[in-house]
């Protein structure tokens, strides 16, 4: 019944432009008891199915997500879903579905959401092959209210597809690096066209995994405040092994420990040349509203260049050669009272990344395992820094952190 | 031009009903130049004027904002809103209107905004008798869309209103602690109202001022994390206290200077007793997912009964007759390199309140002046615990807090 409810035409009128069905004419009597739309033929079903939806459905938002990698964090991502789906349904009026998903080998998107608890057998038995920009055309074309894409790979080729997801009114939340820590054109673009699209661009994740780094920075911005100063430690990686350092643990051989234990990268140079902080430096420099690339950031080594060359069997005998240099360093600091950590700096708009002692008073002194930490200092948070610590990398924490991300993109 | 453009009818009715304007015919010819539609005479007005924003001016949004309290905390968010106003509309094409403004002495709603730089002398000059639920029903009435009240009051009155502005689809922003610490069933029954009515409800700044404390408990809440253990430090008066104990300064001359620094409130007994850390551990022990009520906080009080009787000079005294005895305890303490700190805890669901001694290594240690600090033990952030920390108290980082709550509110 329409009478005297406001509304009612708004609604359905809504639901027909949103899932772009013209509607060519429209009557409705004073009695406010029908009303009549025309449109084509060929859009009937959809129309039927959209005001079936928007009127006896909908009493609940749908978010539906695209995900690309299903690797460590994104396995971890679709079980958290799963076992929050009652949660966000009952308690946020919230339903989750999965319409796609691609790896590197193989992708599908369907028009029926894919339980998520199947999702890699379906892939394995339904999917074809995997081309990106052919994925990000099929959900641009599915053209769903409250679409995600999810970039849980780190591969620069996925990154160079967000602008076709966010022109076609698709969110992007990437727990990838590549696309922020670019060329600062092409991120300010991806931003820019999320901000006119109305669709959200996250990436939450690509800094100290789930801990609140970059909000925290985006909020503060927003307010008004400005950044000074950022010091952090971000990577898990080298303050693991800068903590193992030991008489009986020289420096290849906590290396060596790093990689056993699955926190370097295969090669552990990646980790060791700090270009993965560059990145993660950038990231937040850009956020606290730096224009900066990636050359602009000064990389202090702590090893020689021989180091960077050659293989890897090469690379261990030249730090083996190190070992003893560094073990004397390390037990001069022993003696002062200072630890060494890697530190990301941006100060008044300049960032470099290297090698630091700190003594006892530091935050970071008592840094322990792979843990980060950050340390705001800015307008507002002057005479002492915010401080923001805790686990930097792992699947649970950084797919945690995609999942907030995704919240916001529907605003729960 | 209509023709094969979907969605101008949805954008005409939806801007109707959103504005309570039924309608009562409609018709539309199928050459798509025209539609016209009948209305009551007396919605006409409001009709054309909404038509008119709709398609004419509204290429941004709108957040219409009524605020409660113009103290130091309202005056700074009112200075951050004027001076972000650009920016937010220019590069998140957002328009903050002031439509309504009380203090407890007068209170004024416009249907036109009031100037950011004016309000205090406008509200002085037209305001009329202020009367929170009167000031209430005012701003229901308005029922404008993206409509939040914002509480920068200490005040119960006011914080006893919140139904009434979330029942009528206004969102609420608190930096006032009382309603979240008051019963549970007041507390759920403004949640649930706010999730109802597709609203929001929020209070970042109730603990911790401008930290990222609450969001990050309900967004790993959300993401099905458990907390384990919170402890913290949450009253910057008692850690500035505790910081300045000497043997130059005892403790009744270090509550003194708290009190002239405007640390403390004017009766630092009121701080002293614990009670406002009572709050703040029970508003994380609900945002954790506990059913807990203020008298299920366990409060050790570190000064004796005797001290909270009688008047401040009484009080005085009697903290001075207990001078000697903290000051040797203080100095077994720095023998034993241990400090003071006055923790919140809430272990797997038992909260309390009370002073710790901790020694070097725990992150509280090092906690300086009257600073904050959060550690959150989860499922996830599990051997070492996630930190946070930063100034617990301030105009301007509160405000910064509210500032960023009301962003979420339109989702910038």
């Amino acid at each position: 019944k329409m009478q005297n409810t406001p509304g009612i035409s708004a609604t359905l009128f809504r639901a027909l432009g949103r899932n772009g069905i013209n509607v060519i004419a429209i009557a409705q009597g004073s009695l406010e008891l029908n009303i009549s739309v025309v449109i084509k033929n060929e859009s009937l079903k959809r129309a039927l199915n959209v005001i079936h939806d928007e009127f006896f459905l909908s009493t609940y938002k749908e978010l539906n997500i695209f995900i690309a990698g299903i690797g460590l964090v994104g396995s971890s991502l679709l079980k958290q879903l799963q076992n929050q789906s009652k949660v966000l349904f009952d308690e946020h009026n919230l339903k989750v579905n999965l319409m796609g998903i691609t790896n590197s080998r193989r992708m599908l998107v369907r028009s029926k959401a894919i339980p998520l608890d199947q999702c890699k057998e379906i892939l394995k038995n339904e999917g074809e092959k995997a081309d990106i920009s052919s994925f990000a055309q099929k959900v641009r074309k599915m053209n769903l209210r409250n679409s995600v894409f999810i970039d849980c790979t780190a591969d620069a080729t996925v990154a160079s597809v967000y602008g076709s997801f966010l022109s076609g009114y698709v969110s992007v939340v990437a727990a990838n690096k590549i696309a922020c820590s670019s060329d600062y054109e092409y991120y300010l673009s991806l931003k820019n066209m999320a901000s006119e699209r109305g669709v959200r661009f996250m990436y939450e994740t690509t800094v100290g995994a789930g801990l609140p780094i970059i909000k925290t920075i985006s909020d503060l911005i927003l307010s008004g405040d400005r950044i000074y100063k950022i010091e952090a430690v971000l990577s898990g990686t080298l303050n693991f092994i800068f903590n193992e350092l030991s008489a009986e643990l020289p420096l290849s051989k906590a290396i060596r420990k790093a990689r056993e234990k699955g926190y370097s990268e295969p090669d552990p140079r990646i980790d060791l040349s700090g270009t993965d902080v560059v990145r993660k430096i950038l990231i937040l420099a850009r956020e606290a509203g730096y224009r900066i690339e990636q050359k602009d950031v000064e990389v202090k080594k702590f090893l020689p260049d021989r180091c960077f060359e050659g293989d890897l069997n090469e690379f261990y005998k030249h730090v083996e050669e190190l070992d003893a240099e560094f073990e004397s360093k390390r037990l001069e600091m022993v003696k002062q009272k200072k630890k060494w950590r890697f530190f990301a700096t941006l100060d008044r708009g300049k960032a470099s990344v290297g090698l630091v002692d700190v003594d006892q008073d530091h935050p970071s002194y008592n840094l322990e395992g792979s843990n980060n930490i950050v340390l705001l200092t800015t307008e507002r948070y002057k005479e002492l820094p915010m401080v923001i610590k805790g686990y930097g990398a792992g699947a649970e924490v950084t797919a945690a952190g995609v999942f907030a991300d995704l919240m916001r993109v529907v605003n729960v």
